[in-house]
């Protein structure tokens, strides 16, 4: 049922339908190519999350970049990701329904598969199933750090849990998961920052305590785009799960950067039309509810200021025109604001370099909710 | 690249893997009924909005209940209906790519088929297209009755962009569309009487002049689920567009049904699951901004006062625990805040009595953008 690609290969881009989801190919190779050199000189491991892309092609672009494989939140979004190739699959997510357990667990025979537990019962139906398919699954303790959402508290409680883990046949204990998702979209630099240090507090505290129970503690895993930098430089986490550095979104764009972070460019746009200009203040494009994610916030349209997205139904985007009207038919590429769902709408992804179409990538997890 | 059902025909509701969009069909045909009844006994006609359903199986349900046909609001969704079966489409946008009018013009060599337009030089376009293939397509002038978005101005300029319609080989004036989308959403019965009141008067104003410009007004065509029952007391339309009406939101819900008025039954639901307990006041589900749309407000938990949805990330639920906590795996129906784009984010519903899966139906036209 998915839909036709929107261009092929080779097209000019203004031959590509709108609304297309659209991806600027030089702009997403130097965020690419930023993030791996700095992750790298530090000498960490770098898995960046893919339910940003949800698109194999794109994570092969990571892993030739050095990353050890990618993060997942899905069973079904990691088998997409295995049936391409990827060799190391993280699920960040607690799974706990034994179907989804058992395909997680048959996955583990073509590639090594990770997993988090917040929870002694979802350790041991995570232990069965590897067990029923004869496979070793690495699993994390999700630590809340912060962000308010699953998690064992820090300290013993991610002891006495990794330490229920390494009782379980069928499981490897390989790490903590501390990921503190409310820090990302902090404004203030300082607030991120200090977010981050209390949220290394709490990562060191539970490494501390796993290491106290006798237990070794080889990854520390977490990070993502609005705060890597100060994980990276925390000496606590080993691993950084990055997503949305490869495509920035109207978002994380709204984030003050500090002095000496990194910004990484826009790269994902929804290609758009104007499909009528009912007056000379007033202008409607062809994409909407059902083209964006407006969970945080409204898109913007990029390189315009004569244009602002003021609201949304769902096959229409209303635009404010604070310049001369545009004309019937005009395209413009529109910033998500949240990149990750907007993703999440389109079957394809249309690759462009220049003024050219390079490649149409399938969104082949788009819709894995499984 | 859809994804596999979440269930088959005939297995218990227990068993369907989730989240899943699923679809009470008790509840469906009630308000299927409903609407359908009261339409016929005021002798109008109904053509339902299939963009917030996109599945053929239910536009079949609507026209075995006296619907003339659908509306769709692109061209390609228009298609999946064509292709199933449906013989009479209206497109309720403005379509002005010629790739697209192209397309839609190919549609009506197999269904009747009508499109908006407010702009006189995209009534050109779409005669080119319809001359080009062949075919005549009704034409509707969008008049601008309140919502501030596509539209001509009442009165003299939609008579003049009739005139203008009648001039051109290939299309068919087929009268006005008049829909007032801003007042779905107003809260309290007396501002959405009143909105309507005045969309009457403007749509009113509109006929008359197309008439004293010597032409027929065969259709005058709007109205939605918060709103249908002052268009179909006005007088004014005699076509009803109703589309949420089918499955009911937690928004809609939101409205202060007036006195008399119908209130619809909820019928759609995210079938989601509780995966993590960290707390005894926090219970993590399955679905989150990749299982509802967010435009509209939060989800409900159905019939569980004590279960709040609160926030959500990419696959998380947040819900608030005001009793005992939830077990892990306990599965909850969740009713989405705004049903159109969240119906977009799936392959299948799950339509299900009692406790059973009866259908399994493709959403066929699922992110069809162009």
């Amino acid at each position: 049922m998915a839909q036709r690609p929107p261009a092929t290969p080779g097209d000019p881009i203004e031959a590509v339908e709108t609304p297309a989801l659209v991806v600027d190919l030089d702009a997403l190779e130097r965020n690419l190519d930023a993030l791996a050199r700095d992750v790298k000189a530090k000498g960490l491991r770098l898995r960046p999350h893919a339910k940003s892309h949800k698109t194999p092609e794109i994570a092969k672009l990571q892993v030739a970049r050095g990353a050890v494989g990618v993060c997942c939140q899905k069973v079904d979004e990691a088998a997409a990701f295995v049936e391409e190739g990827i060799g190391d699959v993280l699920v960040t997510n607690e799974i706990v329904a034994p179907s989804k357990l058992l395909r997680l667990a048959q996955l583990a025979r073509a590639a090594r598969i990770g997993v988090l537990v917040d929870d002694a019962r979802a350790a041991e139906l995570l232990a069965q199933a590897a067990q029923h398919v004869g496979v070793t699954i690495d699993a994390y303790v999700e630590v809340d750090v912060g962000a308010g959402r699953c998690g064992v508290l820090p300290g013993e409680p991610a002891a006495k849990l990794a330490t229920h883990i390494v009782g379980e046949r069928g499981l490897r204990f390989a790490g903590l998961h501390c990921y503190h998702g409310a820090a990302q979209h902090m404004r203030s630099p300082d607030e991120r920052r200090a977010a981050i240090a209390s949220a290394a507090e709490k990562s060191l505290a539970s490494k501390h305590a796993v290491e106290r129970a006798g237990l070794q503690v080889p990854i520390v895993t977490g990070a993502g785009t609005g705060t890597w930098e100060h994980e990276l430089a925390s000496g606590v986490w080993n691993e950084l799960q990055v997503g949305s550095y490869i495509f920035m979104d109207a978002d994380y764009a709204r984030n003050t950067a500090g002095v000496g972070e990194k910004r990484f460019d826009h790269s994902l746009f929804v290609l758009a039309s104007v499909m009528s200009v009912p007056t000379s203040t007033r202008a409607i494009c062809d994409a909407g509810l059902k083209a964006f994610s407006f969970d945080s916030g409204l898109p913007v349209v990029h390189g315009r200021s004569d244009l602002v997205y003021k609201k949304a139904s769902d096959e229409h985007g209303v635009l404010e025109v604070v310049g001369p009207a545009p004309a019937l038919g005009e395209r413009l590429r529109v910033i998500p604001g949240h990149c990750d769902p907007t993703v999440n709408l389109y079957d394809w992804i249309v690759a462009y370099r220049g003024d050219r179409v390079e490649h149409l990538w399938p969104v082949a997890a788009r819709g894995a909710l499984g």
